[in-house]
């Protein structure tokens, strides 16, 4: 039973993403109807440059004035594909108050303001849909909003930048350096001209964000997340990874802690043991582990960017969005009914592995362990190797809260006989 | 803004999983009322064995008369975790008839009558959910259903039976031979006592047809599904696969044909690339790999069967169902809404590998070769090996019509020099 009165869609940029979320409303025209039980129609779409060329595209749908377009008042469904924070949260919050729905792939926007924009939705009975905005176009939302809503998620572990992945798993594979990584990460289109918001972790940490909020029920804040980037990851460290049966990922780990009473977010370089299911993700995908009480462990995977997967999770919001609309109905809002404090980075328990480069003589490694037993570390494994006077010493731990392996790496600094510490990598997924 | 009036759960089934369902409820009810935005309350639990002792469970609510629970009349939702066509397919039916929505995790049921039941559900207004009917706690229909509803899946390659892909996980880890691999999995739990549905690829063949059905948005049936167990894998098998750098799964695999206008949807075992995503999943994990036209390709990863996980996709179908139930909603019905023809399994395009004994003497790769090409079937490699006046003849070709692939094996059997075909295996994955 079709519904002859499309659903009218306004369409907020019209780069990568939007024009292919064009293209596909389209030529996919008659699926997205019998899917939705109505046919959607664009009905407006808001750039920045009008003289651009955009084929496929009617040039009367065309406007620079976005605010306009939100605020015409016909408009069901807004898709919003800028990115930033504004104008796009202004434009998304006029548009819930003039009656549309809103679907955005702005993970920036929603690690920032999740919060008020999800408010925004309820207060005028509207939905707010976002897929795109982390992992392209891996299902991950829709999974931890709606099929773990019966369950309890203790850890999300996932790598979600392509970007890094890339550089990383050519560092990996080819045993090249992070700058000659990055050149050709570059070169392919992988990464961007001033690539910082994704070999820093701000990207990822944004996702981090957005993923503990979900699968934790609570509200994390963007600040909230401890962040360090993968740009001080050597040859040496993969070196020093392959020996231990691991490989070395950028991740965003999101975790509960074992009495349930508070959450962490990170995002930081970290090796895994090659026998993970995310230690096998290569080039630019991304994926997602899950681990919940009921379910065990979960792993999503596909392509974390690009034009046409983002274009899919934008569409499939859509999808959902418009069948609300015509049900009159909302999807799941904001799932935040709980405040649970977020630790800082200094509680979270994880293990080091520690290289460092000492005076070749004895007592050394004496020296050493006592410094990690003041500081109440247990080791797990020690490496010594000797060359030329040098030596280096590498120390696995077990697992102990940051806080006490960092204050064991500052003390060990001070050693005379500690010439430097060549790497400090974190050990997780075991 | 908590509803207090809670909704009313039947429960059919209290075995593995209804039982587990049970107990979630009760001990994570603050969760779920707070994701529904109501309390669910289980209000009976229909049982063959009254007598046997259910922990947790008030005895009150438990009934041997599952018909009358599902007419009471009060019910909002029937989880029904039985199993098998009947009597489930006439408890469902009287549920929607006296306004229940359903969840069920019955794969057999929706394989065969999937279509009659959504038309009921559908006809009283209520919700049919079955996440745990395929791949247990693995997310999978709904990212099909919802996430991809502005997509085009164009294939399905999935591990869906943790019993057989243990066994085969065993045979080629371990080296062992298919009886001790059985014996192995029946002593852990992995397998029944009869193994057959398992193992001849009947619970695959069902999901392949519920896959099939919602990827496409047609009708697959159960007997439209082309069959093929895996008991006569050998480590011989194995071997092949290793030289080929190819591990041996049970693969359900549904594909639309490239001119969009047919589907087709089979099971059997097939060799693919230890580099495919699905070659390293182990022991009894489930996995489905999608590919679609705008997101490519997609992984979902997890434990396929037991009471935990099932339960997990059960209760999440529970809160999507109670949150429509309050909204006075219903989620995506059938999505059926083409009907492509569903071609033989003689249609589908696939590669062969082909094992044979043939006389060690001159002239037997011309006749060999000979056949293939009477068939139009083209040859990718050939390995010949010698040994004491028997030799055997490795063929892998490239790709074909599975008729003429069969037709080739049929005539390479009639040729004199051709003492037997000690294997043929399909590859896939590539």
């Amino acid at each position: 039973m079709m519904r002859t009165r499309p659903l009218k869609v306004a369409l907020l940029g019209c780069g990568v993403v939007g024009s292919e979320v064009a293209r596909i409303m389209t030529t996919h025209a008659a699926d997205l109807a019998a899917r939705i039980g109505a046919p959607v129609e664009l009905a407006g779409v808001a750039v920045r440059r009008p003289s651009k060329v955009r084929e496929g595209i009617d040039p009367e749908l065309i406007t620079t004035d976005a605010t306009a377009l939100v605020k015409r008042g016909d408009i069901d469904v807004v898709v919003e594909v800028i990115g930033g924070v504004e104008p796009a949260r202004t434009l998304i919050t006029t548009a819930f108050e003039h009656g549309a729905s809103v679907v955005s792939a702005n993970k920036a926007l929603l690690a920032q303001d999740g919060a008020a924009l999800h408010a925004a939705a309820e207060e005028h009975g509207r939905d707010l849909y976002y897929e795109a905005a982390v992992a392209g176009a891996i299902p991950l939302i829709r999974p931890l909003r709606e099929s773990l809503a019966g369950d309890k998620v203790n850890r999300v572990l996932g790598i979600v930048n392509g970007t890094t992945n890339f550089i990383l798993d050519k560092m990996d594979t080819s045993g090249a350096g992070y700058s000659e990584a990055l050149d050709e990460a570059t070169a392919l289109g992988y990464a961007e001209a001033d690539p910082t918001a994704d070999v820093e972790g701000f990207d990822a940490a944004a996702k981090a964000a957005i993923l503990a909020g979900i699968a934790f029920h609570t509200r994390v804040r963007l600040d909230d997340v401890y962040r360090e980037g993968m740009t001080e990851v050597t040859a040496a460290d993969f070196a020093s990874a392959k020996r231990m049966g691991c490989t070395i990922k950028l991740l965003a780990i999101c975790e509960r802690a074992a009495d349930g009473g508070s959450v962490t977010a990170r995002v930081h370089p970290a090796m895994i043991p090659l026998s993970h299911p995310l230690a096998s993700v290569r080039g630019a995908y991304n994926a997602v582990f899950v681990e919940s009480e009921a379910a065990g462990q979960l792993m999503f995977y596909g392509p974390g960017a690009g034009g046409s997967p983002t274009a899919s999770a934008v569409l499939g919001d859509l999808v959902a969005v418009c069948r609300n609309r015509l049900n009159d109905a909302t999807g799941p809002g904001d799932s935040a009914y709980t405040q649970l404090p977020v630790s800082s980075m200094g509680e979270v328990v994880t293990r080091y592995h520690i290289s460092l480069d000492v005076a070749d003589k004895p007592g050394v490694l004496a020296q050493v362990a006592a410094v990690f037993a003041e500081h109440g570390v247990s080791i797990d494994t020690v490496r010594q190797q000797g060359k030329d006077g040098e030596a280096s010493l590498v120390v696995v731990t077990h697992r102990a809260p940051d806080a006490a392996l960092s204050g064991t790496v500052a003390a060990l600094r001070k050693l005379d006989t500690v010439r430097g510490v060549a790497s400090i990598m974190r050990v997780e997924g075991e």
